[in-house]
């Protein structure tokens, strides 16, 4: 049994949409980042970084959006969200992945967060995390030009639920990730499944749903 | 048969180090960073990112240094560098390679590379990503003061390995992660092993070694 600590639209999206994939069952528990119930002691227990998601199995919590989406990917292999371990397009898999917790969703973070480590320089952290951003676009892009339409080429997967949150959240950028023709197709393909409509309804999104 | 593309002590060298430790016969090829041999056309027929490492398995090139590592530690089951898939560890592991890969090494990239995105902002974002190291070496002092003396607990494995390369990138700066007692004593074990000598005589490394 999975308990799922989020915020809408926060990092948890991708643990979200992969629990919906798998059809696993699930409940969730909102954390308030606003009031900033994420620094409260009862949630630091849960998760010492003080971030969601939170993914609770079996008692025992743990963090970290894509270590997660990779856990359940294994846990529930007949899903099929990942290549399996030992396949040939398990390096493929793994090297997006980590592309996208490497390169692109730190960015994210400086974005949203600018003030975090030094407030006086928030304005040229921003700024530094947009160009970033869109050179990670520009990269994405044309991947999926040449072995598209999905991130791993012909079959949706865990991947795919990574770069649909990561759009997601450039939406109110100066330049959105569906700017870029490859990203915007996914973007429609990927919102037209039912996963998509159940986690914008379970979450409360209502922009860019 | 491997062959990794490498620079002295770059992230290769987690990759380099998963190689040496699980036995398996590899070739070395030097990519010199100084001369930008990393942008020739040659290489980003490699890597597109235009980044060390690469790591070419049957013939096929694959990229991302914690990816690499993932998939040396499944190919290679029996060396035991990550729990197994299925087993209760197996959480842990993906969330502390993924907590390394999503918030501390993103941060050495602009520790090192300050003016990538923006070069007018350079300072501050090199004092940026300073004070989020720190702060990262702190978290992970906890854990193993908690939880040691290995990132895991009892039992060495990849991502000591990680860590280890991301501590040697410290090594200049004002408070390097052997500040930490915790991280220092981890250091230490590491560096006793046999691997460690091994791949600092093959990347020619002097300092730290
Ligand atoms: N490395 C973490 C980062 C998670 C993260 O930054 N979450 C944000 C929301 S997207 C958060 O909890 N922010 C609240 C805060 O930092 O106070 C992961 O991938 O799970
Ligand atoms: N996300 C990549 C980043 C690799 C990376 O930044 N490598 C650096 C050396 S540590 C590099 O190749 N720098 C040369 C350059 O950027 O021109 C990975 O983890 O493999």
């Amino acid at each position: 049994m999975y308990t799922l600590y989020y915020a809408p639209g926060s990092a948890n999206l991708l643990v979200h949409l992969a629990l919906l994939e798998i059809g696993a069952p699930h409940t969730l528990e909102r954390v308030d980042l606003d009031a900033g119930q994420q620094r409260s002691a009862a949630y630091l227990t849960l998760n010492p970084n003080g971030v969601v998601p939170t993914l609770v199995i079996d008692g025992v919590p743990h963090g970290e959006a894509a270590a997660l989406a990779m856990l359940l990917a294994e846990r529930h292999a007949e899903a099929a969200l990942a290549p399996a371990t030992g396949s040939a397009q398990r390096a493929d898999y793994l090297q997006w992945m980590l592309y996208l917790a490497n390169s692109l969703q730190p960015l994210f973070r400086q974005w949203f967060y600018p003030g975090d480590h030094l407030p006086g320089a928030a304005d040229s952290i921003k700024e530094a995390a947009r160009i970033g951003i869109e050179k990670c676009w520009s990269h994405i892009d044309a991947q999926l030009a040449a072995h598209g339409p999905y991130m791993l080429g012909d079959t949706f997967g865990m991947v795919d639920l990574y770069a649909l949150m990561l759009m997601r959240w450039s939406r109110n950028m100066p330049r959105p990730a569906t700017a870029w023709p490859q990203l915007a197709a996914l973007a429609a393909r990927l919102k037209a499944r039912p996963s998509w409509k159940r986690v914008c309804e379970a979450e409360g999104l209502v922009e860019w749903a």
